[in-house]
């Protein structure tokens, strides 16, 4: 009897956990993914911060599955899923059928229903995004160096976050970094230091998951290194080069955004209920209704506790997901009536907002300053897939510590087409 | 009175240099490029072939000019030179003005006549193509791991370099280390040692310049290594699959263009002599004819030695016209009659096939194999700017040399487009 194939879509934290956990069983596993690598999410933000390369945090897919005869890797874009025929469907119309499905497809930006304001405000979910955010950053100095109008170079110095959620705070903290110190002696013309940036969060905290001791202590560090930060307000417009906040309005060439999720379209295609974030509302075991070999799992996934709260989108909640699937299937619990329930435990989270400032929890326990810095340096260095990449990742981090440059401040794209031919006053 | 202004187009290696020996000194120094960064070509095929990240052989030219008080660092794409009015013009119109013009604008590859086999053709000049020729490799491979046809997975599988200077060669013997021992484990359904490797090289010898005795030497290396090195014959054509070679014919999806130089077109503003290859014609002490304010260097100048043959191409004449202009200017010879004539100081050449094997020349001595691998190491290591990427590079040479794993193998672009849908036989 040919074994019972197992397709994963997906090479992020939840279906990469669940192929490795597949690996060497018996099992005929797939795992297809857009990219040919896996992406260490957590520090995405210092791609676009141009602390690190991208390959510092992303390994290839096949080379981490290598060890494991029984998996193929394959590269394409699923853009359906066909249950009643047990199959996917490729961009091409290439097909590839399965006993049971393991869907970890992950998620996008959401813009809250106004899609035309993405290329205004880039989000941060890829590395294709971190580039042209770095790029952005640093082309956005550049330009404030080369125009000769005061009013003109105020613009490109001013930098909008919208979000403050882990990754507009990190995003902030980086930002700041770069303006107020790294590239200090860097200019002639412009002052580095006139830099403006904001963290605009709707909700009265930034952090809102944090407890708000944390978060009123994180919103202190950003202001420490010179982040202005505007809770409680909602933004209403963005455009080429300016946010509006109820009213007011931030004139800015740079706009990120770090507010909103929307799970991936192809989930569509399965036909069940999804939430309001596009997320399918899955069962206990993490299956569709009606499908019990179908899982979807990670940020495509709405999984509640048992207190019926749904589990935040979280790498570790992913990683145990993806163990939780390969587990049922290894010991054959997916051929029983009642399954084991999904349980997330919660190892505690971290956020950082700058050198030797962080913040975390661990169960009840609260901490930050330099120590939960250092904390988190040291979770991010032991997470990171393959021994070369936390070598370099920390020989990256220590040059950085003592000597405020970022390794990666590389700009390819042309300066000329966005800049305004500036008028003799 | 107001310092002069020099004005250096260019952060190559002709340009930086200059810039640098005119660092604080009595000049008001400005340094334009179209990137941000001076870029170490000389490793440029190892951020091809995926050894190396862009960052790790790219520095931001206003980092690296930070400590003169007296450069102003400006990106900017010039379009035109006005020698009469000494100026020169960017894309959007801007203008500078200059007592002293530097052109150090380098060049891009020439298809003899035939720019149409670009697209299917790529050079390697930026880190833009680099990363282009990184993805081709790479892509390749995983369209040879999904298609079901043999035939197609075969034409994924066929790598030609047109060129056997030393970028056809290094990329080549990349190339072959990545098939036959990198890929290794990480495919299923192909088995990349069916890899064929094709150098095309239109002289009798591969590695003209160097002395035959070493040419035929670096031609047995690549053999070794399972490259198959086609001499003396010129490529009559080159399609999306397939290059022609006098009458004969390779299909191959994966070409590589290293063949033949163009100097910048910017050149041709100048109104002077040019020659085949688009380089400036300049006197001995590399200024144009009549305005002995313009100097053209680097690979931008076509310059005579004592027995009126050209240079060579290569970085160290470049760095070395770069310093003897700062010297011109420093030491006053420019408002005198009669100037020092410029002359190139040759320490040597190398090139390296592949791990453990290099060629190289030093005077009249000629070295190869293992000694003159780890010296091409050492004096790669040493000229590459910076304390951080010199570590880092020389860590991801020792992780490579004993894991035969390339640090940088990302793919981004979708596989979709491109993948004919196979028939079902």
């Amino acid at each position: 009897m040919a074994a019972e194939r197992v397709v994963i879509i997906g090479g992020g934290f939840a279906g990469i956990n669940a192929a490795k956990a597949l690996g060497n069983k018996k099992f005929d596993v797939w795992l297809v993914d857009k990219t040919n690598h896996h992406l260490f999410q957590p520090l995405l933000y210092q791609v676009a911060s141009a602390a690190l390369s991208p390959a510092d945090i992303a390994v290839p897919i096949r080379e981490i599955l290598a060890p494991y005869d029984n998996i193929t890797v394959i590269m394409g874009d699923v853009t359906e899923i066909d249950k009643k025929k047990r199959m996917i469907i490729f961009g091409n119309g290439d097909t590839l059928e399965y006993d049971y499905l393991i869907v970890a497809v992950g998620a996008r930006h959401s813009y809250f229903g106004k899609p035309e304001w993405e290329k205004d405000a880039p989000g941060l979910k890829t590395l294709v995004d971190a580039l042209k955010i770095r790029e952005r950053i640093l082309i956005s100095f550049e330009k404030a160096e080369r125009t000769d109008s005061i009013s003109e170079a105020r613009k490109f110095l001013n930098f909008v976050i919208i979000g403050g959620g882990p990754t507009g705070v990190e995003m902030a903290g980086a930002i700041a970094e770069i303006a107020y110190e790294t590239l200090l002696k860097n200019f002639r013309r412009i002052d580095p230091k006139l830099t403006k940036i904001y963290l605009v969060e709707g909700s009265p905290h930034i952090l809102p998951v944090y407890p708000p001791k944390l978060s009123k202590r994180a919103q202190k560090y950003l202001e420490y290194f010179g982040v202005k930060v505007i809770t409680g307000k909602r933004v209403t417009n963005v455009t080429h080069d300016a946010v509006y906040i109820e009213g007011d309005c931030i004139e800015a060439r740079n706009i990120i955004w770090a507010a909103g999720n929307q799970a991936a379209s192809v989930l569509k295609t399965l036909d069940v209920p999804l939430d309001r974030q596009g997320r399918v509302m899955v069962g206990h075991d993490l299956t569709i209704p009606d499908h019990p070999e179908v899982f979807v799992i990670g940020d495509a996934a709405c999984s509640m506790d048992p207190k019926n709260i749904p589990y935040p989108g979280l790498a570790p909640v992913a990683v145990q997901q993806g163990r939780y699937v390969a587990e049922l299937l290894i010991k054959g619990f997916v051929h029983k009536e009642k399954r084991p329930r999904f349980k997330y435990f919660d190892k505690g989270t971290m956020a950082t907002i700058g050198k030797t400032k962080a913040i975390g929890t661990f169960g009840k326990v609260q901490f930050y300053g330099f120590f939960a810095w250092l904390a988190w340096c040291f979770v991010h260095i032991l997470y990171l897939i393959g021994f070369r990449n936390r070598l370099i990742v920390l020989m990256q981090w220590l040059f950085a510590y003592y000597t405020s440059e970022r390794g990666a401040r590389l700009v390819n794209r042309s300066i000329e087409e966005e800049l305004v031919k500036p008028k003799h006053h």
